[in-house]
Order: C-alpha cells, then sequence, then structure tokens
C-alpha cells in the first residue's frame, strides 16, 4: 500500500486534487496532515510514500507556497513526480431546510469569499461575512452550528459534510486554476510531454546574471513554463530561482541545458521530471 | 487624516508593519479589513487612501500573496507607494501563571507552527498542536480559554492579548524576512534609491520571449530584484510576468527601458515607484 499525505481536513480542495490522482490507484491510502511542512518531512523520513501539496493560486489556509518550495530547495531531498491542475470552481452551500432568503451570513476561507466578492455583493449586500481557517471548516461550523449560515467551498464538501449546493460556480472569474504537485522520493518516468522543475542561485548579483541562465534555454530551444525569485534564506539581495521547463532529464536537449546550468551557479538543485498535467475540471 | 487600511486583527505581523510605516505620522488613522480584496477596492473607491499588505512569504491566515498582484495588475488602478521589509522572529507566549513545564498544547498558525518545527520537535515531543485561522486569533484563544496553552507568535501579542513572553526569537532559521507594500492612488517621490515594479505579458509564449524582454534591462544596466511568472487569468499556457527593478520611473534609464518593455510587449502595467526599504528587525 503506497501511502499519500496531503493537507487536511476532508473536503479542501487539496483533497479534490488528491482524489483525482489517486482514483484509479485502490492501493493507495490517505494520511491527514496538519501542515505542509511535517507531511514533506513524513515522506523524507519514509514515514509514508507520497504528499501531494498545492503549488500555485492556493486556497486553503494552511498552505503556503513558498514554504513548499523553500523545504524543496533546502530541507528535504524529494523529487516532484506529478503535477495536478484543477479548474476550481467555488459554489453557495447551506444546510438541509435553508433556502436563498433564509441566509443571515456567509462562512468561508478568506481567499474564497475574496474570489466571490462580486457575486456576494450583488446578491448578498451588506451580510455578515466570517473568515474561517478552511472551506471544510466553515462547512462543519455551518452543518454543526444550525445557524441559517451559507458556505464558499467546493462542491464536494456537502456530500461530505451533509450540505447542498444552492449555486454553482458563483466565483467572480471564470477559471481560477490551481496547480498541485506530488512529492515523493523517486521523479517520474519519460512520457513524452513532461516538464523539469529546478532551484538555482548564482554567486554574481548584478544586472544581466540571470538573464545570461535564460539565455542557455534559449540556445537548446526549451520552454520556461514557470520562473519566481525569492530571497535566499539569511541573506537579503541575494536570490534563489525556481523554474519550471518543458522536457524530461533524460531528454538530450534538457539533459545537455542542465549540466550547463549546473557550470553556470553557485547553487544548482534538481527537483524532479514529471508528465505535465492536463487541466482536469471539478464538476459541480 | 490618512485612512490606512491593513488585515486585521491588531497584534498580527500585518499590523506590525503598519506599525513601523506609520510611527511617526500622528495624521493616520488604522482601519481594520478582513480580507486584501475587500481593503484594495476601498482603496480604489477612495474610502480609504492607502492600505498596508504582504507580499512575499506572507505568514497570515487570510493573506494570499497572488492575490495582491492579480488585483493589481487586473482588477484595480493602484499604486505601490512604499515597501517594508520586517525580519520576524516568532516567540513563545503563554498567559500569565503559566511556565515552560505547565504547557499542554500549542496554538498557532499552520506556518508559524511550520517555522518553529525544530523547536517543538525538539522541547515540546509530542506535544497537541492546534492551528488557528491567525496568530492573533491563537493569542485571543489562549487568552480567553484558561487552558495551559502556549501560543507562537510575534511579542506584540503579548500586549495586546495580556500574554507574557516566555522564550525569544524560536523559529528554526535565523532571519524570516517578510515584505510587505503600501498602496494608495499615487506612487512614492524619487529619492535616489528607489525601486520599480511592472507587469507584463507577451503574445507569444515560446522559447526566447521572456529572454528578449530581460534583454532590455541587460542592455540598459537595471537590475531586476524580483521576477515571478503566473498564468493570466482566464488562459492557461499564458504568462503574465511581475518584475521589481532597481530605479524610479523619473530615472532616465528605467524611463527609456520601460518605453521599450511597453512596445514589446502586449499587455503592460505599471505598477509604482518607491524607496527601497531598509530590513527593520522587529526587536523582541
Amino acid at each position: 500500500m503506497i501511502k499519500i499525505g496531503f493537507l487536511g481536513p476532508k473536503g479542501t480542495f487539496t483533497h479534490e486534487a488528491l482524489r483525482g490522482y489517486t482514483k484509479s490507484r485502490s492501493e493507495y491510502v490517505e494520511c491527514d496532515f496538519g501542515t505542509i511542512a511535517d507531511m514533506l518531512v513524513s515522506v523524507n523520513n519514509n514515514e509514508i510514500d507520497e504528499a501531494i501539496v498545492p503549488i500555485e493560486n492556493s486556497i486553503e489556509g494552511g498552505s503556503i507556497i513558498s514554504n513548499t518550495l523553500d523545504m524543496l530547495a533546502y530541507e528535504v531531498d524529494l523529487k516532484i513526480k506529478a503535477e495536478i491542475v484543477l479548474k476550481v470552481a467555488q459554489n453557495l452551500l447551506v444546510p438541509e431546510g435553508v433556502g436563498l432568503s433564509d441566509i443571515e451570513c456567509i462562512l468561508s476561507h478568506p481567499q474564497a469569499l475574496g474570489q466571490c466578492r462580486k457575486y456576494i455583493d450583488k446578491h448578498f449586500p451588506g451580510i455578515m461575512l466570517k473568515a474561517t481557517q478552511s472551506t471544510a471548516g466553515a462547512a462543519l461550523e455551518a452543518a454543526r452550528s444550525g445557524a441559517k449560515c451559507a458556505v464558499i467551498g467546493s462542491a464536494s464538501l456537502a456530500d461530505v459534510y451533509g450540505l447542498k449546493v444552492l449555486e454553482h460556480s458563483i466565483q467572480d472569474t471564470d477559471t481560477n486554476e490551481t496547480r498541485f504537485i506530488v512529492v515523493s522520493k523517486t521523479d517520474g518516468e519519460r512520457t513524452g510531454r513532461d516538464k523539469s522543475s529546478i532551484a538555482f542561485s548564482m554567486e554574481e548579483d548584478k544586472p544581466g546574471s540571470l538573464y545570461r541562465i535564460l539565455n542557455i534555454f534559449n540556445l537548446w530551444d526549451i520552454n520556461m513554463t514557470r520562473i519566481e525569485s525569492r530571497p535566499t534564506r539569511n541573506k537579503l539581495g541575494k536570490y534563489i530561482f525556481f523554474v519550471d521547463l518543458m522536457g524530461h532529464r533524460l531528454d538530450e536537449d534538457l539533459r545537455d541545458a542542465l549540466t550547463m546550468v549546473k557550470r553556470k551557479t553557485s547553487f544548482y538543485k534538481f527537483l524532479g521530471s514529471y508528465p505535465m498535467a492536463g487541466s482536469r475540471e471539478i464538476t459541480q
């Protein structure tokens, strides 16, 4: 049995992503964790085999993106083996017996409330909003409290907490994609449609130093799908770069380009090759 | 009186940063907000004058970095007028009468718990950890509950919630810098030691397109202090880049470089020039 960790509680979008990833894999056991750090350390110490973590545009309370990247760069020796992209829709959920006109307050995670701001302003002007630690926390509170409160969150919260979906897809912008990665001790096998992630930094911190690294990708004709700079730990004014590239480490072009990047940087860490995700929609 | 918004409750690190920013300015009125989105819209609608928001390495529950950048790029027409960098230290706080050996549980925001993971494992192995929506929420709960719970958070929480600091600076890494920005309708005046922020995207999404833009900064010898790509809203596979540069929009070099960037991009938005922050330490 493969043990896979996720950031609980059940019913969050991370849990949704996990259900998509492990759908056809009956050998998976889900392990609920309180923090991303604990989960990654558990994989590093072989207590669990894999962990699923949000990496972009996260909407759960405890999941902070920078933390995940920093841990992969500095603290653990894990590889990315898969990515999952979810189109996330927000929904208005209520306890049984509560109708649209009964709603006296709306509970959710602050970012979920933020994503539905225009909807709330239009349909519930001046209503009491209550921020909770997670969308699942909001669902639990609404289900238990007996108050006439609606919850904003994923439709799967309805099943888990005994709520019903009153309105579908109430977020202000059409699509809201969230990216998750699965990390383990080994990365993904070559499929022919892969991505690779690296982290690096340069000794020098002057104009053109990043430009010279990106020139390597330009020369080998490798597309970059993501770049992020972050201050390195303990030193202000020096940066670590997280870059996602098209290709697998076994592809000749990417292998040669990464060899050159390693040579031209003062810190370099390969974070894994993995199949590129299609965007999967949470159907409501 | 200048009205400035911050993400409450009082005692969070955002509130700390605000107190540093407005220290010598008695004309400021602080306005507590529940979400970053509400706060930015309030500035946009002239209901308040300025807002302070975390932008990197945020540790408060409701403050999601991507949300702030996306709103500045797409939804509001505001400029960055200041940045504030805080060295954040985590502390162990307890209600009066509770000593080290009495502590039965530890409350905090999940990322604050994560930042002190090694400390907790060493000094409180197996202790019950409870995640709260914010460090201030943890302090409030500890102060009210009467249970023998410690809180991890800023020292200023002790004043606000009547706790005492048992242990100083318990985070796992030495320095943990958090960056905040102040946004308003106008950006900052030229000081000679300034930064500027821009957002842009390119029509084409192929190898070398970002490289060609960065070449502009290389040619004009302009240093880049931050770069981040994010998927553009509503389209997967196209990216918006957020870049911070050294210099003020009134500096000739930067002005000419930005004119060229605007010409070479399909979307361009100038987000403001502002004095570069020194790192300010929260003394404990």
